[in-house]
């Protein structure tokens, strides 16, 4: 990995994705299964669902959230330096997502979107097993496009990490391709994270083109997810795959804590069970946020793993998917020195 | 009493309050000695310094609040009849209080203010005690006035329950007045909080008036606020003064529980003890649902009590001042048959 030798950096992650204010609530499984929600998953829906959907919904919380926009949030509370580009619009939802992650100590600069579209949301059921089911209307996330991506801010930054649902909205995949030629002509490292099984269900041969033609060094994946760009059933199928395209993959396996998978190397890290765990809305991203702050740091690759537990832990004891307490805090308490 | 012989009612609790949507961040007490505020009071702000407040918070969540509101989805929340009456604009923020406040049960019809003033917001900073310092922008609620009185309503609830936070918007207490007087027209009882010292201190003649005059029936504080009313550093005093001027009093004595006081019994009720408490906002709201719930039911004034704790037993624990959880279940929890 050149990075050691590339010029000095500004952030110790960037990430892109599309910006997106939660919209949360409770609900039990019986209202999915009237409303036909596949539990655990993400689909988009249209500005109409968005309304019917909202009002059958329980009284809500709104946050910032996104999946890029909560990895940035929690790189930051590690205490690292982190940027993030995505699109918000110029209404309430915006200002909130604009406030929230600068509150943080991201820098975030993406224009706003001026007019016509509102700022995205994700409805975000949670049912009493702490299982989250999104329904997503993309809203101004329509309009992130490569003129977007701030060259310098890109090749100043250790590791950009981009969503894989940045494939939904048609202009962003633009973005995130130019994003990662910048990135590695600088000499940065270039992660992306698979999202949803269904997402790599609907992009499989341009997420596995990523991987094979280097323009992503590491993958960040969940076992659905990996089983899913691959098209088995079988767990140690998905983790050859991953091997032979990826330089380094970080698989994420629920409480059996995660499986870190170089060409050479196989390590299976666990985590410290959670007692009072509400809603997992997040904990992919956080285990991001967690794995990305130890790599920017040249921590062991266990250790990367054992802080993306360490945040993923914080995150689900909350609804909501950024961190309400200091990851740094709980990093030094678990014998880390930041 | 005379509800028992008033025609048949359609709500056991109406509320009527500052319809207002909660700005939640968490702060250190370094924050709130820089920027001059007073651990654990209310204070109102203008639009300029609600931006430049916001601007100093961390990371938000935002969700529906208000005194009356949050008593309101409390009493709903146990499986009770209630309205509430209150002024939001017709914005995002009012949309959401709309949604919230009907998704858990109960009826909310006041028109929304069409243009100009928005929505009110608070912007609550949350110490790491779990003490709450609330900043509040009263924007729509201001326009709240005696013709927003649905006198049907009024007349068709049990109990109605205002705040004492309506002497702030100038026309709010002509709303107050004439509700009571539907109320007692009615039959019905009418109860009062003080809502905050500082807010005491502002309105205390007209608060004692009310209850002299029997404009209020039953009336509910913590110890700060009963202290403020009659301007005594002595609790026994305070106690006094409340028996002698209101029918009913119930005081809150946070982790002690609560005092219920009449003319002629003093019940001090304990509260079991909340390990994992978070955040105090809507503690005292809750407490009011509680025994609002029981009142209607008919419960022994102890049982109100009991019923209080249980509410804000469960509000502290997590952020925010709406249940998470159902307080009908808690109640059963607890033995009662709800």
């Amino acid at each position: 990995m050149p990075s050691a030798h590339a010029p000095s950096t500004r952030f110790d992650v960037l990430t892109i994705g599309n910006a997106i204010v939660d919209v949360i609530a409770r609900t039990d499984d019986d209202f999915l299964v009237a409303q036909s929600l596949v539990k655990g998953s993400m689909r988009l829906i249209d500005p109409e669902e968005a309304e019917r959907l909202y009002g059958l919904m329980n009284s809500t919380i709104e946050m910032s959230g996104g999946c890029a926009g909560n990895t940035a949030a929690g790189v930051a509370s590690f205490g690292q330096r982190v940027a993030f580009i995505g699109k918000v619009a110029d209404d309430h939802l915006g200002r909130v997502f604009r406030h929230d992650i600068r509150a943080i100590g991201v820098e975030f600069n993406t224009d706003a979107l001026l007019e016509g579209t509102p700022t995205a949301r994700s409805m975000i059921l949670v049912t009493p097993d702490g299982e989250r089911t999104m329904n997503t209307y993309l809203g101004a996330c329509q309009h992130l496009t490569a003129a977007d991506i701030d060259a310098d801010m890109i090749a100043a930054a250790k590791i950009i990490y981009l969503e894989g649902y940045l494939w939904d909205p048609p202009a962003a995949k633009h973005a995130f391709r130019r994003a990662a030629d910048i990135a590695h002509a600088a000499g940065r490292r270039v992660a992306i994270t698979l999202s949803d099984s269904f997402c790599v269900d609907r992009f499989r041969d341009e997420f596995l083109d990523l991987l094979r033609t280097g323009t992503v060094d590491i993958v960040f994946a969940n076992e659905a997810e990996a089983k899913s760009l691959y098209q088995t059933a079988d767990f140690d199928s998905a983790v050859a795959g991953l091997r032979a395209d990826a330089k380094l993959s970080a698989i994420t396996l629920g409480s059996r804590g995660a499986l870190v998978v170089t060409r050479e190397e196989t390590h299976h890290v666990p985590v410290s069970p959670v007692d009072n765990f509400v809603d997992t809305t997040g904990a992919g991203d956080l285990f991001a946020a967690g794995f990305l702050a130890g790599l920017s740091r040249d921590e062991s690759l266990t250790n990367c793993a054992v802080l993306g537990g360490i945040a993923a832990g914080e995150i689900i004891t909350h609804y909501g998917a950024r961190p309400q307490a200091s990851l740094q805090d709980l990093a030094r308490q678990n014998g880390f020195e930041f």
